[in-house]
């Protein structure tokens, strides 16, 4: 069981207590608010954090592609919804995962998509359950809540025998947020679109049993979900900078960072180069357009601690410049002599965390296990 | 052997012709100008790609990570030079390699990475040849070639008992360049400023048998490499739209794809929305500042042809939004029905490959091989 000091750089920690932190306060939010939770699982692709949440009293998952569906079914977890509008070439394998013993659903937002599952339900004879996307915020996919193309999705699904599992929304826009009363105004905006939905459905004499809704930021906002049977949220576990601007949760929760090494400086340029480049910390640069930018991430002393002003300012393929955010060269050498172990906050926790193979869970004494995570599709 | 139409979405599509052709157009461009070849395989990290490098005429590799090293190392290639200034805690691993005959050579570009490579070769028995990293144009790591510490770097390995095996650079900036003059000077300046640092050193009287250059864009700019004797590239190999905004090659010549599926649309939009979200493609943005942006990649049909004015001008985790770049709506529906399979053209190689767990590599008659490539460190 090898200690931080003697891993292999770059690596992803994981903080361990963090994560727990952030997975019990959201368990007790959506508890309070008396509705499931069925946590996304395209941030962590991890069994160990999946099991946590599980634990905590998350009831079934989300996923973002099959492969996690296969991969979280033969852990044996059987209630997942594969929250992507399906493709049509995919429904086989769906299908043959339903079979199974998987209660696999999957979601749809346009006849033609409707059609195809029916079409290829039918040819396998199998039910396979399914869910309509409700588009709240315009940001992405899904049916108006309003539209006459709601209840023609549903009719399609229900005349063609398949379950209708009920309504699905997610509220992308949350993300842009960085003020309370904005996020709870999108907040809202997602529950009622969704709600609205499920009554036309059942008002229209189909079946709709399923309210569910969910992204980070609308979850933690949430203060009446009325009407709403589960929510849905991704990123909470590890959170990252992104959501610290957005402005649910602090810089000392983010619990995802990678740890490198300092390989080299330019003291003219008060620079320190590491070997965290994009590879390592990804391209995501999801803080550029918020209110702090935080370039390629926020540097942090190795046991954590964030310096501050100092930042990933720029990343090639394998390497990382840190400096000064308002560019001011320093003693860097003397500060940050070559070796010195750094970690560094990301931007967008689930792109970071897809750059590695595995995480390094870092317990509280400083043990260090390693965590698996999927990779491709 | 399936066939394209086989494969599940999205997946990198490798296109074996172009590829070889690219391959065959470095090799013979340096060949004609009388210099070794070397290729960094941080690109595809993938044997077979490397082995048609080999076979085409190229002579030992460049790596960016040692796990790249170990398994190239493992399939056979010995002659490997990391081309990162190594970690301190690196060096076991790195002497490691060395003893059990992989002729590996790290670099350096200071007084205190020279002397930790020194006593950790001391410590272990090992003999470890060490290149100096040379900045030429400011935009990375290196000592500058006119500079006391490259005399210093040199003498610190050459009396630490360290077989000094070279110079090298990397005109990183040459990526920022769009037209033939501008690269040529690039070019021109990494040349130099090489060649300069190997004079010097050998005039101080240290050995100094490699003069290493290289990035894609000044290996093909390059007319009289005169003083040089190996050039290094990567990302030509596949090509990207980086490098068509460089100039350095046109949209047929890119031989990395993401083959995707058409899951839904928003008609109102002019949206199609695809299974290929920045997951499939990666956060790159680089041609973002370049003379066209490009957003998430050049939409193509199914066969590869380039359908102007359509890219992937947005991407969440598994969604992309494919559009026209004016923002038109158009019928979207109609021309992209559902299930529809597009191939988008990367931004950036070596980004859009490394999202992906193998490529599906096709050939002129259409059958398909995987292709596994290595995930990190």
């Amino acid at each position: 069981m090898p200690q931080l000091d003697d891993l292999a750089t770059p690596a992803a920690l994981l903080d361990t207590a963090r994560m727990q932190a952030n997975i019990a306060r959201m368990q007790r939010h959506l508890d309070g608010l008396g509705v499931r939770f069925r946590p996304h699982v395209k941030t962590s692709k991890c069994l160990p954090v999946v099991q946590a949440q599980l634990a905590a009293g998350a009831r079934g998952i989300t996923v973002s592609t099959l492969k996690e569906a296969e991969q979280f079914f033969a852990a044996g977890i059987t209630d997942i919804l594969y929250a992507v509008c399906i493709a049509p070439g995919r429904l086989p394998q769906a299908l043959a995962l339903r079979a199974r013993g998987c209660d696999l659903k999957v979601v749809t937002d346009s006849m033609a998509g409707a059609q195809a599952i029916v079409d290829a339900a039918r040819a396998q004879g199998v039910a396979l359950e399914v869910w309509i996307e409700v588009d709240v915020d315009g940001h992405r996919s899904g049916v108006p809540p309003g539209s006459a193309l709601l209840l023609q999705v549903g009719r399609v699904l229900h005349d063609g025998g398949l379950p209708l599992g009920g309504v699905m929304a997610h509220a992308g826009s949350s993300y842009g947020c960085d003020a309370p009363e904005a996020l709870h105004r999108v907040a809202l905006q997602e529950r009622d679109g969704t709600v609205l939905a499920a009554q036309r459905l059942r008002d229209a004499g189909l079946p709709c049993p399923g309210v569910s809704i969910g992204s980070t930021p609308t979850a933690l906002a949430a203060q009446d979900l009325s009407g709403v049977t589960e929510v849905r949220a991704g990123v909470y576990v590890f959170f990252d900078l992104v959501m610290h601007n957005v402005g649910v949760c602090g810089v000392g929760d983010i619990a995802l960072s990678v740890l490198t090494t300092v390989i080299g400086h330019q003291p003219d340029k008060g620079w320190a180069i590491v070997d965290a480049g994009w590879m390592a910390l990804s391209r995501d640069r999801g803080t550029q357009a918020q209110q702090h930018d935080y370039a390629y991430g926020q540097v942090c002393a190795a046991d954590g601690t964030p310096l501050p002003g100092w930042l990933v300012t720029g990343a090639n393929q394998e390497h990382g410049i840190v400096a000064l955010a308002d560019g001011t060269a320093t003693d860097v050498a003397q500060r940050f002599p070559l070796g010195t172990r750094l970690r560094v906050l990301p931007n967008h926790a689930c792109a970071t965390a897809a750059q590695h193979p595995a995480y390094v869970a870092v317990q509280p004494d400083g043990r260090t296990h390693t965590w698996p995570r999927f990779h491709g599709w």
